[in-house]
């Protein structure tokens, strides 16, 4: 039985395997601090158009947040997300464990709104006894978002301003990065993120390679971040492993022409049940796809192909989520939706 | 010119502040291991109907709760609070400082549902994937509650027959315990929050004590709790300050007496207030009452008498909250009576 | 029976609790933003020659160790001590449960020796892998030291140019700074301290007070510093209770004139001790005095008077502790040299 | 130039590669939740004869010692280890920044001896402060020692003696664990340490794996460990690629054959510079050798092959590490021992 459950099904593209099988005996040097984490961090600063960019490669999505976020806040302050951000839901308590509150927003389709994040700032600072509560330090948003929406250029930009007249730091999890960037409904670049953000990582795990997150300081990164990182078990004693992954991806135009791929299949999903009368509990322009199910379909589907319950819609209604990946087959989207 | 800004503007009842001055250049053994304590906690188990009570005095408030949580909590639980509980909004983050998620259900008059919290704890361990979240651990509840308001027996025991059910520790602050106890409106004893809850505090600092909140834990302290009072900075050197505030505040009656003083003025005031034609925010049971004030009357009102500015109600009125105290005299509410 | 166990016995000095009895009933604002606070700020900033001091007023010591570490260190850092320095010992983890490691160093006679602090910091960064350790950010002293020896002028302003170099906070933990400027061995005044230090604190608890300790910031408190004090549990709600508390230890000299008397018995309880053959494990120029007791002693006074079981030096003989303080009387240590 | 400096400098054993090679597009649950997870743990527990135990995979070092120590303490509790153990130095204040002091004992040749753990213990209990300070509640060990040294069945008997009298967790961090099963030197073995600890993990990084940690607890898991370990961002999605690393490893005795390689190598290396006059810091009967050189040498060596400046000696000798790994050849020996 095979699996629309998630984007990290499946292992790496097999040019970065390749690559990895030819140097594994090579020796190298610990940490990150190799010639292959060097040339990857400046594929990456090009890709960026960020050429003073600090670079860090972690594992995974929550010990970056975890990390990123231990390192730029101050121990009064809190990160603010949307109430569906994956910190504020899906990680443990990831961040509260480091210290830290998650103030949460209100949502639309996965979204912060500019507007209530400045209404919610300007009563904060209103009200007299603010330094009674946690200080706002950090804004976090999600691109794609949990619900594979995008912000647009405009809603970034907005965002943006209003973290630097709250002087707060804006800060992107990429998790899906690529399958944001490769939809034709983002307007938004890598250099637009780096220009707008103080950080943000281009996620790995989710596309294209074994795991690993690239974390970009377009700026500059805290002082003493890498023994932050060491501080929070995040450092990979092979550092290597992860500059051996992003560089391949960052290598003629990897990253994005498998990204299209995940949203070419996405489409064909996505139009596959459309036309076959299924709704969608929202428009997503990228990988992810929210289809309202007949609760009975539900059961029926669920013996043939695997897929993520996502909530309840009614009493006869589920939300479900089919995510492609940079590794779905055309024919496994046939496959799909042959059964429905 | 006076307040009603809040419960804590005054000292102490005279009667512990002449007792202190007595015993002031006695020698006790430190942190709270001397006779007064013992006697203070003896008093506080009778008057709980709980003999077997482990009982502790701590400084103040936020305190407390992120003492309490944090000696009650595994490292992976959360606390379930009311969006409006004073852990969620009030405490600087104190509760995540300490490693904890405060998780907020919706509140209506300052308290939480027990049909929310079933909900909720349905609906959390319905989910797949509930171990990727913060596992709730404990019900925080407050009596009365920021909004003056109170649970019922009935509601309190259905929250702890849900906390029994789902392995939950409840946990009542009782800041203003007293004023709750005190109002007509109540039907819930010590003994009853010894019977349901885990653990709960009887506030000093609001009602009579110059600081000072008396932890109960009706049937056992976690182990080493004291040892987590002194690493979270809450052990009082003196610590027979604590014990000869709650030893008079639990002898003759006294806590009993001047928290009956804070609601009876409150009373007075509402009833002048609403013969004078002026709106509530909600119905108070309790010494916190919250007044709708048309802004231009507010702006004359806090040139001649101190109050707290709750939140805006709508562009031309204010909800304001006037509280009693202990100390509050009939002459005060008369004069606030006559300005408005 | 009475005791010589610590200086912490007794409750206040009584002018402190004429002068809240006087004022118990007037109403002041809540956490520490009253009149009384600051005047008591100013007559502090006034005895440190340090007109631009931020001053806060906590309750207690480890308290006031651990909201000052928390507030001033970044995450990645710890704080260097003195292996018998408080925070290294004796407070149950404090430190390390705010997330800083407390990186100890040799110490003579409780002191910490500028030489070896600086060895250490020396290695410390000549070490290629030094950005895998925790990166050293203060020094905490105790003046005087957890066995009452003081630093000398000249080895505080080393110890200060080392913290400059290495760019370290320097932090002076004042429990009992009141017994050590009034040591005729001391040659440090509050204005070398506000000189020399970057934070320090004037102890109450244990030099007249019931309770509080003075910090003093004689640069600049670290942004929200007030934020972190709620955050810490350590905002008390009457905040001017500790306004009161300082503003009365600060006027017509009384800090130093009570603080004298203690050194004044300790230097009477001490020579009597000698004239009687007694040995001392160490020469103590303040209120702390450590005896070595033969067992069979021990055994015996300690039916008669309480004092601190210091640590077992051989097989037949102890370490013990007479502290003596603002309180004790002439009489006590005449009773107290009649029992040895 | 090749390299000494560790045993992680290469990747993995080619039999691991080849496998993710054939696997890699195979669709796989997250988490860990998958057959090949599954399969490992279950030989993990045969090579253990621990057929209860509960079998995790964690990515690293630090991450798994922070991980379990944060599982396994409860906040009131620190964990003891020799002064030169790995969590006491160089984790960056990982196990502090879970709020966990490291409580340091002595060592020799970087073992701790049951007798100085015993005399901590009875001299700690006896001290009628002790709830005052942090509490021990776990010994950590390495297995081998940072001084590649091991402790017998003896030694480790003894400890896990004290620990059962005094209520202390036993935990064996075995980062290089295959390094000492398979030094002739060795008389324990993983069934020895599933019935002598609490918790242990088997080393993948330094021991033919790219990374990896195997934890295994050989009677149960803490509750929720699963939630503990994605709180502390140690959760890798693509969990499998773990499970395919060990159950490669322990596959047809790979890990002690490989092993045994390092050891073989190690002890060339050792006679080779003994047959040449060097003298060794500590006699290590596994993969780091501790070699004594004389400065000029050193400089004169480093032109030519990599390996660990470890600490200076005296003012013209510095001991240097050369570690072996399981990808060390013969030849690699022999062209170092020709430099020399």
């Amino acid at each position: 039985m095979f699996s629309f459950a998630s984007d990290y099904t499946q292992g790496a593209h097999p040019a970065i395997l390749d690559r990895l099988a030819r140097i594994n005996l090579e020796q190298q040097p610990g940490y990150g601090e190799d010639p292959i984490c060097d040339s990857a961090k400046e594929k990456i600063r090009t890709a960026c158009q960020a050429p003073d960019a600090d670079v860090f490669f972690l594992v995974g999505g929550t010990q970056a947040n975890a990390t990123i976020i231990g390192g730029m806040l101050q121990n009064y302050q809190g990160v603010i997300a949307a109430v569906t951000g994956h910190i504020a839901c899906h990680e443990a308590g990831a961040i509260e464990a480091g210290g830290h509150k998650v103030i949460t927003l209100p949502q639309e389709n996965g979204k912060m709104k500019a507007a209530d994040l400045e209404a919610y700032l300007k009563a904060f600072y209103a009200d007299g006894t603010y330094t009674h509560m946690v200080i706002p330090g950090m804004v976090y948003l999600s691109f794609p978002t949990e619900y594979g929406t995008l912000y647009s250029l405009e809603e970034l930009t907005a965002i943006s301003a209003i973290c630097a007249e709250y002087n707060l730091k804006l800060f992107v999890d990429g998790a899906r990065m690529g399958y944001g960037l490769a939809s034709p409904a983002c307007d938004v670049t890598l250099a637009d993120l780096a220009r707008l953000c103080d950080v943000f990582y281009i996620g790995g795990t989710k596309v294209g390679a074994l795991f690993g997150e690239a974390v970009v300081f377009p700026k500059k990164a805290p002082a003493y971040f890498f023994t932050t990182i060491k501080q929070k078990g995040a450092l990979l004693a092979k550092g290597w492993l992860l500059g051996v992954q992003f560089d391949t991806l960052f290598t003629d135009n990897l990253y994005a022409s498998i990204s299209k791929n995940a949203i070419d299949q996405a489409f064909r999903l996505r139009d596959g049940f459309k036309a076959k009368g299924y709704s969608f509990y929202l428009d997503s322009p990228t990988n992810q796809q929210f289809v309202i199910l007949e609760n009975d379909k539900l059961k029926e589907l669920e013996q043939k192909v695997t897929f993520s319950i996502w909530e309840p819609l009614d009493a006869n209604h589920t939300v479900v989520r089919f995510a492609t990946s940079w590794a779905t087959t055309a024919q496994q989207v046939d496959t799909l939706l042959e059964m429905i």
